[in-house]
């Protein structure tokens, strides 16, 4: 079974081998790869309007939006977001990739979300703003002692204001997109589950029974 | 008396009238104003690199950064934020610029701070992150809720954020800087203290007897 989740900039391929051997990972540009040159069910969603046009006229595309329901989320809501919502029963989901989007799950009903800016967006907004300001997060600071230096002032500006939010819904943490393995030394409690989206696909497979 | 707090963009003045009539703020831009047409005292701060270059050789000119004693502050904190903190004996000054500078002041002493991007700036950064988050900031949130829309979701990722984190000190909030009475919506409970800056040049001037 071939799963496929389309950003804005790539094609993310998972594909599940049936004889329970490992899945295989891998990724296209969404500038370079077409999507007619695979033949096989590619089970799939897709954030990225331009791709999205394309993909509504090939068969074997099937669009895995139109089996959510979507009166338990909102419109505009991202459906990478969504599927990683419905991978989960409780907890606070941050996936951090060009946005961070925090979103809650009690008892496997999505109770709202925040977006915040992901770390390369940040940094370029400080950077932005004066050049005194451009330095990388210390994804090391003592969250608990407010600084007394540039570069843990504004370390401390993008990261204690995630966790003070965060933390403060005392629920099991899963980290994932890109980003996930350095908001683990923000968050060390919380569980990195990289393929959850591709979770929440899955189960939205089973869900709808359409595999 | 003159007194100037020069930015990145502009030469704020204010000028304060011996016989207690009124003070008059006036404003001139970097670009186009020249410092040597003013022929009387002026007590400054700059943080503008190249207006302060031009500054040193004017003998009317007085830095008042050389009547700081740096070492209860740090090496590269802007003299802004320093001169607001000189103004506050206890509190925590909410600078709402082109950045948000957030410091906390305790008997007199400044015991940190940090730094997290203005309004403008996060605006741009949302909507260079994707134009599907190109909204402006909601500042009628209700912060008690974790969002279901875009609009809102964006609002409270910048502002509950900020707000989480100001209220945790449990000090008085004191609003300056051009974004003070958009926040003070947030921070209702604030005083604004437009002239918290030349608050503290006074103080200074008055401590180090140079008028």
């Amino acid at each position: 079974m071939l799963l496929c989740d389309i950003g804005n900039t790539t094609y993310n391929f998972l594909e599940i081998n049936s004889n329970n051997s490992l899945d295989f990972n891998y990724k296209k540009s969404v500038n370079t790869f077409s999507p007619t040159d695979i033949k096989q069910k590619v089970y799939y969603i897709c954030v990225n309007e331009k791709v999205k046009n394309r993909l509504e006229n090939l068969d074997n595309w099937i669009d895995l939006s139109l089996k959510i329901n979507i009166d338990n989320y909102y419109d505009t809501m991202g459906i990478d977001r969504i599927m990683a919502c419905e991978a989960v029963k409780n907890g606070v989901i941050v996936d951090a990739g060009s946005a961070i989007t925090v979103d809650v799950v009690r008892d496997g009903v999505f109770s709202g979300g925040f977006i915040y800016p992901g770390v390369s967006a940040m940094n370029n907004t400080y950077k932005n703003i004066s050049p005194a300001l451009s330095y990388e997060f210390n994804y090391s600071l003592n969250l608990d002692i407010i600084p007394k230096n540039s570069k843990d002032a504004i370390s401390y500006g993008y990261l204690k204001l995630l966790y003070n939010e965060v933390s403060s819904y005392a629920m099991d943490i899963i980290l994932t997109g890109g980003d996930a393995d350095r908001f683990l030394k923000i968050f060390p409690h919380a569980r990195v589950e990289k393929e959850l989206i591709f979770n929440g696909m899955k189960k939205i497979i089973k869900k709808a029974d359409i595999c």
